[in-house]
């Protein structure tokens, strides 16, 4: 089961205006499912994104980021479950492509102006066909307050929806943020794809959304996974509506933009770490903060031997204080000129090691309590620098093996 | 269990004149269990090891370093099981030392004659008095007929004991070889102490035996994991006892250590597979081979993100043909500049992808009956160079998240 992790309320999740959403079961992979949402933006929309770094990214993740580069006002997104349409050459570009125009044909407007997006099995055939098909239903389907379904229709192996709302007060006007994203796989995060989609109501430059998405997904998704080291699919988009009666920030000096860029992030901060929570056979919930490092990447870089470790993972799932298996990973983090001696590590409030080993003041079950909890803080102090990071990640159970050994089952 | 992996019988372990092996049970985890090992050199004999580049390593890898520079003549080895001595600090090394200065004294030599090894759980403090009682026992037991006992006495997760042995015939005398090694965590083998010792009658130069030692392990051990990427404990060392009637091979360009070096490292090689063969929860044998890459180490580079993708390692486990994961390891194993249109998958004699996607030949019960099978080569075409690299991997199975969540209990 997710770790503390509240399902939302369709209430809780509030519209942004000039953003329609429509949902329909094309029968993509499993029939009566949910499977097909279009996002559909108003004419003062801008969007800004990014994307996998893998070298073997998906058809739709290649036309978008060309859909994107065209230029023209972008008319709506595209998602669909079930195929992730990655690993399919020609074809699959091809048959990324019909879905655009497709879409684009009911919508009055180019193939250009479609964003797509996949995700489910790798290498198979995207169902073209049964996706267009479903397509009238879905346009059938958009109005504004259709959130919640959204976030349904765009899950795997999800066992709950991930979605969050928040408003934020901006030269006196309330602007609304709200955010979906999918995404389970969570040993190593990178290779489950994960979508996110943010909007906001807010009009926005097209360079400042640009930084705003990159920022955002620095702290958020991009702390739960490693940039290169992604899926095929991952993509995390800012969409800004334009329709708040306040004026276009486009100065990321402003307070403004820093009001705004903190809501966004926070949301997709709350997704990022909702996607942990559910992570695939997920019984707890860690987060790594690695402080006093000479700089924030390597401070993520030992954060990640940590949150990567399966042996620090199954140990985490066991509630076992088997610390040295932390300490075994920070030493093999790849930081060649470390001083372990230097090196203070907690659990929870918890000295655990110093000096380079075992602090005499850490008792067994002090650690025990701890591991106990299902939500778990892992704390480095290297003593070399003044810079920080923090990541999230879950623990490893026997479910993992399961749902991945029978994912195409 | 183990994947064809034989238990070698006594009689097949040939002795190597001048190396004699004590056996004691000291009690240092568990009662009754073989846990200590001295291994014994002739006045003849030389060493030459590698060990692990983790920044935590531990105070018996400290110290054996220290010792081999010092460049007296070893006169034994000393492993014991049931605790690593890792993370353990300045208290940790002062135990290591005690334990070379009791078996010094035994032996009528001094501590810095005497190499210490460690395997077991992290940041306890070793039970030196337990150790050194158990001392007396293993001295009185040296024999050079006693390698099955010793391959028994170093294993700890290990369900089989790993034991070879083969002679060469150089310059018309026949030269022995055999060699013992431990270690089963497989999903990182990095994390899991691996410790290989193979000795020879040969007299080998000190020179002559340093280049052999990496060259074996480069093509056994660090194939099976990543150069600084190693536990807290990892050693391999090799000893030549010089007692063979033999001239000293000390030239790296002549033919008898051409053969020497190849007899050497297809010992490690079988004992770094028995490794893998004996992972924990393996199920599967994988042979990862990368060919057509612009050097060595870009090869072993997408070796590596397959051998590690817990999602390729389940799929393997669950028999499932889901070649895309295999795709999105490559694509994600950091070749900035891959073009994979060029690259060709096979999974054993199975041509599985082509031209960025599944190959229009592929046919998914060939694949299946690839994926039944106990042991599979994964074999990948990058088509850009002409070096290759081969790695050796098992898959990943419910009995791993069972074995290292209980590992402590």
């Amino acid at each position: 089961m997710p770790v503390n992790l509240a399902i939302p309320t369709p209430e809780q999740l509030l519209p942004v205006k000039g953003i329609s959403l429509g949902i329909a079961s094309a029968g993509i992979k499993k029939a009566e499912r949910k499977d097909l949402l279009v996002i559909k933006l108003g004419d003062k929309a801008k969007v800004a994104g990014v994307f996998t770094l893998n070298r073997f990214c998906a058809a739709p993740v290649i036309l978008a980021k060309a859909h994107l580069a065209c230029g023209q006002p972008i008319k709506a997104l595209l998602v669909n479950t079930g195929n992730a349409n990655a690993g399919t050459g020609d074809d699959g570009l091809a048959r990324a492509r019909r879905t655009c125009s497709e879409l684009a044909a009911q919508l009055g407007c180019s193939a250009e102006q479609i964003l797509p997006y996949s995700t489910g099995v790798i290498m198979e055939p995207l169902p073209v066909d049964k996706l267009v098909a479903g397509l009238p239903a879905a346009v059938a389907d958009l109005k504004e307050n259709n959130w919640f379904d959204a976030a349904q229709a765009i899950m795997t192996t999800d066992i709950q929806p991930k979605a969050v709302s928040k408003q934020v007060v901006i030269d006196g006007v309330s602007v609304t943020v709200t955010g979906i994203a999918k995404g389970s796989g969570m040993i190593h995060p990178n290779m489950a794809t994960m979508l996110g989609y943010v909007a906001t109501d807010a009009a926005v430059g097209q360079a400042a959304l640009d930084a705003m998405v990159r920022h955002a997904a620095d702290h958020s998704f991009n702390c739960i996974t490693v940039d290169g080291d992604t899926s095929t699919n991952d993509s995390f988009m800012l969409i800004a509506s334009g329709e708040a009666a306040l004026a276009e920030i486009g100065d990321v000096a402003s307070a403004q933009y820093t009001a705004l860029r903190d809501a966004v992030t926070e949301v997709a901060a709350q997704l990022a770490q909702a996607i942990v929570r559910d992570g695939e056979g997920a019984t707890k919930f860690m987060t790594i903060r690695v402080e006093g490092g000479i700089s924030r990447e390597e401070c993520r870089q030992v954060g990640y031997a940590i949150a990567h470790s399966p042996l620090v993972k199954t140990a985490f799932f066991a509630s076992d204080p088997n610390l040295g298996r932390i300490l075994a990973a920070i030493g093999y983090a790849g930081i060649a000129d470390l001083d372990v001696a230097k090196i203070r590590l907690y659990l929870g409030d918890v000295l655990v090691a110093e000096n380079g080993g075992r602090s005499p003041a850490y008792r067994e079950e002090d650690g025990a309590r701890v591991m106990k909890e299902a939500e778990i803080l892992v704390r480095v102090e290297l003593n070399r620098g003044v810079a920080d990071a923090t990541l999230w990640t879950c623990d490893f159970s026997y479910d993992y093996v399961r749902i991945n050994a029978e994912y195409r089952s």
